[in-house]
Order: structure tokens, then sequence, then C-alpha cells
């Protein structure tokens, strides 16, 4: 099991080496990030976009793109159709968006044609290497879903619990947070915790998979918290998974782990049939180099 | 201006004492924190509650009750009520949660006739000292309300420009958190957002603060991923007070600071005619007495 982001680079650069599809590559940090994957025996690239504009950042990077497999197009939608064809027509395993709006490259994804479609919801899963807890945290939905009913929030929860076995955890904990503990009618994000709790219950989420809810971030991540409030979980105080209510919850705690808890972090679109690599321009470099590790794990592993 | 915790601290004491009318004495963390607040010269406590077992735990504390004014009552709301009336009637400052519900406390805060209603709205407000911050955070709503509309944000946020100056604050500088940067129909929190600084833009809030959003907590908080995303506001990188959309998302904000960022708080429910005090079972020692602290200052400066 991986606990560690430093675990997960090694995984990466131990196993079969997985081909990289890049839409719009031309993007500095982006292809700084992906060469570096690639130098590290972690990734084998395929750039797709604007061949001229990613010859001249690698000149202006002294990037070493030789050998590189590079598919020359400028059309933005056409270059994140090829990108995410490559995929779908098995000549690589996952996908990175570059240069070019999340919106295009996730039109591409769903496509019913060339996509990478599947019964699954798109959903965002972050994971932190917070100080002070003693594995990965994966948090969902911080990105894209903003107010997911429970059939959704199932979904958003099971992909979470994809990436997590795919990284080796036999045994997934799933806290459903909200701000309270009791279900509350009046607080929707705890009702439906309550239900998630009883699909869980019911085996819904198959073997090894433990959800619990409603519960407060305290009570997932500290057992003296947990202890003081009495509140009984195996999930508390040692939850794999945080999966939040709304964006506004999962945005607020993972900006607050990495600017104020120095959180290092990976993350990637699930719930396609390969997992999509999407990275901020606020990223550290370091973090873009975790993402390409956890989606080429992923890719590996699903 | 207070721009840590131990000034707070040190202010309560160079102030001239408040009265603390303590509302169901008879619990030890409360006890302990309230007897402590008061050897340090920041409060003159009157216990309000059941008189044998405040006795008992001062005893099995070692807690020296010697000269303090206890009025005894075992009923739970006639102790509120009184504890209140102490308040309303001009014989204490503020009021502070002991071993009693929140919800009895609060009711009679709110009565009509002896309670310490006004305009305004009852919100809380919690105040954070986080490493890597420059000074103190102030954090509404993660406690009290749910899923507030404009006018009820307007006023939580009037609550918190309230505490920030009562602390000394001339220029209050607002953040109306959300997940994005833009404002989006289908996110009513950046709607929302954008309305409340419209209306700080036409003076509502008064002199000397700034309210700004839609912004995700890394803007409000750091410069340098404003300037990665080109978000040009004299509050990115420099917020006093997060305002949230939902309590989730405070509450998750306000837990990530506390369990991994190591930061200490003190909290405060605003918009009586006079702060309640209001600690939490997890909370440590410290925060207790900083939230005891908190309350004395914003009352003697209201």
């Amino acid at each position: 099991m991986i606990k560690t982001l430093n675990d997960l680079i090694e995984q990466a650069k131990k196993q079969e080496k997985m081909k990289l599809s890049v839409a719009a590559a031309q993007d500095g940090e982006v292809l700084a990030a992906v060469v570096e994957a690639s130098e590290m025996g972690i990734i084998e690239p395929v750039l797709v976009g604007d061949e001229k504009a990613i010859g001249a950042i690698a000149d202006e990077k002294g990037l070493d793109l030789n050998g590189y497999r590079i598919i020359d197009e400028q059309d933005l939608a056409e270059t994140a159709r090829k990108a995410v064809w490559l995929v779908s027509g098995g000549q690589a395993d996952f996908v990175m968006k570059g240069l070019i709006d999340t919106s295009i490259l996730l039109k591409a994804v769903l496509d019913k044609e060339i996509g990478l479609r599947t019964e699954s919801q798109l959903s965002h899963v972050m994971m932190y290497e917070v100080k002070g807890y003693h594995k990965l945290l994966y948090l969902t939905d911080g990105g894209m879903n903003m107010y997911p009913d429970v059939p959704t929030k199932a979904k958003i929860i099971k992909n979470a619990i994809a990436a997590a076995k795919a990284l080796g955890n036999q045994n997934v904990k799933v806290a459903c947070l909200a701000a309270k503990e009791k279900v509350n009618p009046k607080m929707p994000a705890t009702v439906d915790a309550g239900e998630l709790k009883q699909m869980g219950v019911e085996g819904f989420f198959g073997e090894g998979v433990t959800v619990e809810g409603p519960m407060a971030l305290d009570l997932a991540i500290s057992k003296e918290a947990a202890e003081i409030k009495r509140y009984e979980s195996p999930v508390a105080g040692d939850a794999d998974v945080l999966m939040v209510p709304n964006i506004e919850m999962g945005n607020g705690i993972g900006k607050a782990l990495s600017y104020f808890a120095s959180a290092s972090s990976a993350g990637v679109i699930m719930g396609a049939s390969a997992p999509v690599v999407l990275v901020s321009r606020a990223d550290t470099h370091e973090n873009k180099l975790n993402s390409i590790a956890l989606g080429s794990v992923i890719a590996a592993n699903k």
C-alpha cells in the first residue's frame, strides 16, 4: 500500500512504463514536468499540439525532446480529440491537460465515439500528504462536481475507492463529511451522508470498504477528537477518503492543506476508462510530477 | 491592532477588567479556564449554576473560588436566563456557556425581555493564529448559520467586522469565499459573493472595509497564488475575514487549520448586545482561555 507521495513515485518508476498523451503540450510548466517524469522512467510521452511552439519552449527551457513522438495539431478541439483518441485507440494509457481549457479536453474525453466514457461520473480526486497524518488522504470532490446528489456522491465515492485500490489499499475507509455528526433534516449533507453509510452497510461499495458519516473533519482524522466527542467508528481518526458534500468545502479543505499545512499533493480525474491528469498553474513543480505519477500508477492498476 | 493571540491576551490583561457571567459553570474544563482567566486579571467571573456541583469540581481540581460571586440555580433554562439577565441588567459585560445546551443559552440570549437581542443576526466568529500568515484570520460562519442568503451573509460580515474593529483593525479586508473566482450562476456562492462585493463598493459595510469576492481560499491568503492566477485585489493575500458560503466550508477550513496546521484559535458569538463565549469540549485549554480573552476585549471595545 502506497502511504506517501515518495512511495507513489517509486512505484511509478518500478512498474511497467505507461504511455502518456499530452493534450496541447505547448505549456512550459507542463512540458518540464512531463520531460522530468520521462527522464525518471515513469512515463513515455506522446506530445499532441503546436509542434513549433513545443519546440520553442523546449529550446528556451533546455528540454531535450529527442526521441519523443510529437503529433502536430494547432486546432485545440482537434488537439484534445487526438490526445484522447491515442488512449481510446490503445496507443497511450492516460492523458494529461496542457495549454487547453479543461472543458475542451473533457468534451473529447466524454465523446461517445473516440472518448473514454464509462457508466461512471467524472470526478476529481486529490491526494494529500500532510504532516501529522499517518497515510495519504484522498479528498473528493473539490474541483468538478458542485452540489452532487446521493447517486452522484455514490459514484464520486466509487471513483475515489478505485484510486485508493489502484494504489494498493485493500481496506478503504471513507468519511462522508458534514459540519455535524447527527443527521439533521435541515442539513442535506448530514442526510446524504447517512444514506451513503447505509448503502455501504448494504454492500454497495464492495468488499473492504467502510463508509461512515455524517462526521466533521476532526473526527475523520483525529482519534483524540473522536474520543472526546465519543464518536465511535473504525473510520474515526483513520479515514483514507474525505468525501465532501459540496465543492466549496472540498476546495476550502484542499487549499487549507496546501497553503497552511504545507501538504504536498497529486490530483487526477477519475471515472473515465483512463485517468485524466489535470494540474493547476499554481501547483508546485513537485505536485505536477506527483500527479503524473498518480495517473501512471492508476493507469497501470485499474 | 491585535495581530496575535498573545497580543489579545495582553490587551485583555491591560484593559479595564470585564465581568463574565458563566451559565451552568459546573463544567470542569470551563471552570478551570474561567479561574485561570480570573487569576490572570482578565475577568471577574460570576458563576451561575448548581453551587454544590461547582464546589465539588473546584475541590477536585484544586480551584480556589474564594471571593467569587456564585448564584445557585439548578434548573438549566433558569440558569441561562439568570446568566443572561446579569448582562442585560448591567451586572456583567459578557456571558459564557458552561454545561448547558447551546440552544438553551441562545434562547435566553434572544429573549425579548431579559435577553441581548439586537437588529443583528447571531453568528459565530472564529479567529485563528496560523503559522505562515502575517496576522489573525477571522473565519465566519462555521458554526451557526448553515446556508445563509445574501442579507444574512451581510449581517454575518458586519458581525465579523465588529469583532475585527474591536480588536483595533482600522481597515478590515473581507474575502467572500467560493470555489472559483468567476461569478457562475450555477454556483450560488459566487453570485452572492459578487453581490456582497457590490454592497461593499456602495458603502454598506462602512468606512475602512473592503469586501472582495468571489475568491477561493488560496487567493485570499497567498499573494503568490493571486499573482499566478492574475487576480488583483487589495484583499488578495491579505484577508482579515474569510466569509464562507455554507457551514460545511467554514467547518472544514477551521478543522483543517486546527488539526493540520496546528493553529491556535478563539471563538465567540457576535450579533447580540454582548459577546457570547462558547467553547467546544475538544478545544484545548489554551483555546478556551483565548476565547475568554476575545470576548473580554470585544465587550470592552464594542
